[in-house]
């Protein structure tokens, strides 16, 4: 990826987060963990990525604890771990909002189902401790002095 | 930033997200723009990224509707579309998956408060259209075939 500014030390838990999952490739290869990929060639096929930046960013969300490598026979596979589950939210987040900015009205896209009853999931609602649904405006950062 | 495959025409909405968004110096622009930010100096001294980066990330959120420049005196200002305010919720995901995962026990971070009553908001729950809460185990995707 781009070299740019390391992010590791802000106090910005955004930045933070940017910091380790690293780039857009990463995301990706999180979402694929998510929809059942676990092969280095499942990855790869689904990303069109090259091996070299595939195995970098593999090892990278491995080193950061959000995949973990799985022995399989003479192989081995990579798996979400409790951390890298947890970016469930993120990958939805990007996915409601794709689906209503990014498509072409009737443009079919991919969706994420309920398996109980197949329908499409809530979209997701910032709330306040309440409760409350709460707009952007309706918040502030306190930033440390 | 790195040059990659486009993903402008993938059937999966977190895959146009990625690339409409760009990368995450956008995404961190994007971040100070929810934070207040609105002046071209005052992303770039909360960002410390280069003039030129910072110019062309501002032009590509500009171009894709997310900024739009808004004239101030002989300068324009930056300010989030209602495309751009719909991407809150990947913003506070990040966020809420930094404060749980990026830190120390202990360590300060900035918080993102409930201006009413200056509490944190409420962690992002993925429910179903029924609202039951549900894990990543507990969805599919569904893709095109």
């Amino acid at each position: 990826m781009v070299k740019r500014t390391s992010f590791e030390t802000a106090d910005c838990p955004v930045a933070r987060s940017v910091d380790e999952v690293g780039d857009w490739w990463s995301l990706l290869i999180v979402r694929d963990a998510f929809d059942g990929s676990r092969r280095f060639g499942e990855f790869q096929r689904s990303l069109g990525v090259a091996k070299n930046i595939l195995s970098a960013r593999l090892r990278a969300l491995t080193d950061n604890g959000i995949l973990e490598a799985v022995p399989a026979g003479a192989h081995h596979e990579y798996a979400l771990t409790p951390k890298g589950e947890a970016l469930f939210p993120v990958i939805v987040a990007l996915r409601q909002w794709g689906e209503a900015f990014t498509f072409a009205p009737g443009e079919p896209h991919s969706e994420l189902l309920d398996r109980r009853d197949g329908k499409p999931l809530r979209p997701l609602e910032i709330q306040a401790a309440d409760g409350r649904p709460l707009t952007p405006a309706e918040t502030e950062v306190h930033k440390l002095s």
